[in-house]
């Protein structure tokens, strides 16, 4: 899978890309990863990609041209399935598009920065518009990251256990149950007993419930439709 | 404010502060960040910080004490608004949290990592637990990165413009209108006329009514109980 962003700011993202598990995923050939700064192909002078925006208000907007000289050039050279622009208006990201996302070949993911992007990008080259939740942040870049670690990470072999994602909260619509590791007496907080009987079976079942507990506490609209 | 994160992971956590309006955050002495790795202050041999999960099954678990170490330390320090931990089952994160979150003084963020945190920090240190989505990341530092990013923005004086925060999406319940910036014409595509009259109160009666309408085709179910 070959990632592309386009960000104004890539210091932002220099280490989310280079430790842990995407990282990994690089250099076992699964998740190519480039970064585009429009700045150094901008045609305007003294590496400009923000104006003022018209009528007039606060805040500077990200140039059509610079960010289309970037998009246009990489569709040059490869077919994209998707040209991706994170904003707090997009749809909703969520685990399922991230499964779906998992599945493609190439993806252009473009930053917004400073007070928004023009908007004629987002009606002529922009095929998916991804927001990661309800609230605003500076820029695009940590949303980018966010995707780019949630689909990185259901790659086939970027994982060392591949069944650990599987028991993720969401992929089975479900949260995940409490987890416990040594010792089983911490401050006189001891785990529950279930989890010392030895018999596994019994030890999923307990999880399960657990994990519908859970989700039926925090999280009820997700059992809906589950019936 | 003064936000302190916990971390066996602290360099995914490098880049995200130093840059943009973060690193101006700090250096106008608006926002303290401190990391702090359990990893160094761990009792266990060789910075041990991980175990395997009682009850069986795949990935570590994070360990209770050193973790508990490193907050009862901060504890000791000064008074936390907050101890929260970061994990896809905790409560959506918003604006509406951002907001409540950047008028506290000190708070403790938990980043979870590999499976998850043994529960008993979770049953006992932990005030509030926060998703930044539904969806599942490799570890809890870029859910951390959005809410110190998203909550850093709204102290007073890290945007150089304070207006511009308060145009933003979700901050008056609607989706930010459209921008456009020079040219008026590119490839052919017009910016609307209306932006180019000149009149300000014109410009910000469009700009409401494409809130409006583009949160009723994007997100309509933010518009009930606007009435």
């Amino acid at each position: 899978m070959r990632i592309d962003i386009i960000t104004v700011v890539p210091e932002l993202l220099e280490s989310p890309f280079n430790h842990s598990i995407l990282k990994r995923a690089k250099e076992r050939g699964l998740l190519e990863i480039h970064i585009h700064n429009p700045r150094e192909t901008t045609p305007y002078k003294q590496g400009q990609v923000d104006d003022y925006q018209f009528g007039g208000g606060a805040g500077m907007v990200m140039m059509a041209e610079p960010l289309a000289i970037v998009i246009d050039k990489l569709k040059e050279e490869r077919t994209y399935d998707e040209v991706i622009f994170m904003t707090p208006d997009g749809v909703l990201f969520d685990q399922k598009t991230a499964n779906r996302l998992s599945m493609k070949g190439n993806l252009i993911i473009i930053c917004g920065h400073y007070k928004g992007i023009d908007d004629r990008i987002r009606q002529h080259y922009v095929t998916m518009e991804i927001s990661v939740g309800d609230y605003v942040l500076s820029g695009g870049e940590l949303g980018a990251a966010i995707v780019v670690d949630a689909v990185g990470r259901l790659l086939p072999g970027v994982l060392n256990d591949e069944t650990s994602a599987l028991f993720d909260s969401f992929q089975d619509g479900l949260l995940a149950p409490p987890v416990y590791t040594r010792p089983a007496d911490f401050r006189g907080w001891k785990i529950p007993d279930i989890l010392l009987c030895g018999d596994p079976k019994k030890v999923d079942q307990w999880r399960h419930e657990q994990s519908i507990k859970r989700t039926g506490e925090r999280r009820p609209e997700l059992l809906k439709g589950m019936e």
